[in-house]
């Protein structure tokens, strides 16, 4: 079966407008661009519709792609310190010179709707977090969905980047699935692979995960664009398309997460 | 071969004290205990032993099992705010009771050797901790002292528990390892475990991981006394006894910690 993740976004997003129309004035999420980057202009197109679909002011800043460390630390604590911004998105991935975690640490844990800073990964990896990374919110949603219990089953992981293989990894652990992380330096990962009961993936190479390393009736979820899908998706018990998959899940669940922070 | 716990940590604990001396009145390493627990209480006389070895302070601060979270949490701020001292290790595990995170989180990060409060674990996990926690500093100590590259290796960790699995899984990830953490809700642990290269074990359960569950030639690190030593010796290709392994690197390592915090 092919997961609907615009179904689920709607459903999680029908909840979010109903918890945002309780405050005063809308909230206002923020997204931070720097450089010119096509693909995540059209993700933060869609968070900016989906914010306004519920009702969610959305703004966003944009730097040029030499702007130095030093310069966006103090752009974004400019951004971050003012009152009238809520949630605040940084891009990823930034332009290479510059230091990711020493720019994601300007935003204040009730801000951090993806849950990237020190202090939010901290929270996180011990269990004191408000709200859930919104990869994580998005693969719990599916397993809600479509009544996956992660617990005793093995679950490859694809990847360990910030955004999805790392937390997520962490997350399915806790949940009591046994996990297994694939990196670049893996052998064997076509008889990894193939054992997998549920495989996660945010790699980001297209043609990675092919349809031989999934087993017949495996749970798919790629956020990295990775796996092979037309030939997989025969294999796979369940699986997110490359369009109308995780991504919609992922804007829904970060709207969630800046409603929730301040709720 | 069986790995030489006392020989890694004197070579450590040489290290230490020519680093200790060089402050102008010693260090102190305070060690707080909640109730009465006869392996905690060894634990803490290897530790002050070692300390005193080395020129470093040692005081042992001890409270009754049935105090309260917030007894114990005024408690540790005045212990942890003590000017002199420099280094907190809260004996774990507390009992049932009292809410274990909560508690760690009164060691600033300064003071925190064995890299446990929300604050030290959240640097550690986005690579920003100037310490490595005691566990991942004796396995790598281990590493080296036999030329054992994690890279492409097959790593497995029984237990994703706060001092063993969670933190060392994170790190033999970042180590270029595949890795694959074993709970109890696994499966096939008989089947996953051999294939292992490296295996680590932080759970407690003595007899739990056996001979039959060794690939011939592996290398395993037991933290948790989990391993069925006499006959795994046999087939392992690097081993920790269960006296005289880990025990005494973890020691030295909490006291390397607390010199390089302050150096």
């Amino acid at each position: 079966m092919i997961i609907d993740g615009r179904k689920i976004a709607q459903r999680i997003l029908k909840e979010v407008k109903g918890k945002a129309k309780k405050f005063e004035k809308p909230l206002r999420l923020v997204a931070v661009l720097v450089g010119e980057n096509p693909e995540l202009r059209k993700f933060i197109e869609l968070k900016k519709k989906a914010a306004q679909e519920v009702g969610i002011d959305f703004k966003i800043y944009e730097f040029p792609e030499d702007i130095t460390n030093n310069k966006l630390r103090e752009e974004l604590n400019k951004i971050t310190k003012a009152k009238v911004n809520y949630g605040i998105i940084i891009e990823l991935p930034l332009p290479k010179h510059l230091n990711t975690q020493y720019l994601l640490n300007t935003i204040p844990e009730e801000k951090d709707v993806d849950v990237l800073s020190q202090k939010s990964q901290g929270a996180f990896f011990v269990g004191k977090s408000k709200i859930l990374p919104p990869a994580i919110e998005a693969v719990q949603q599916i397993f809600t969905e479509y009544s996956i219990d992660p617990k005793g089953k093995l679950a490859v992981v694809f990847g360990y980047g910030l955004l999805v293989g790392k937390q997520v990894s962490h997350w399915l652990i806790n949940q009591g699935a046994t996990v297994m992380v694939i990196t670049e330096y893996t052998k064997d990962q076509v008889k990894i692979s193939k054992e997998a009961d549920i495989i996660i993936s945010g790699v980001g190479k297209p043609g990675l995960i092919t349809a031989d390393m999934i087993k017949s009736g495996a749970t798919v979820i790629d956020f990295g664009k990775d796996v092979d899908f037309e030939a997989a998706s025969k294999k796979a018990g369940l699986i997110t398309p490359p369009i109308g998959g995780v991504g919609p899940i992922v804007v829904a669940a970060v709207l969630k997460n800046l409603v929730e922070l301040w709720t």
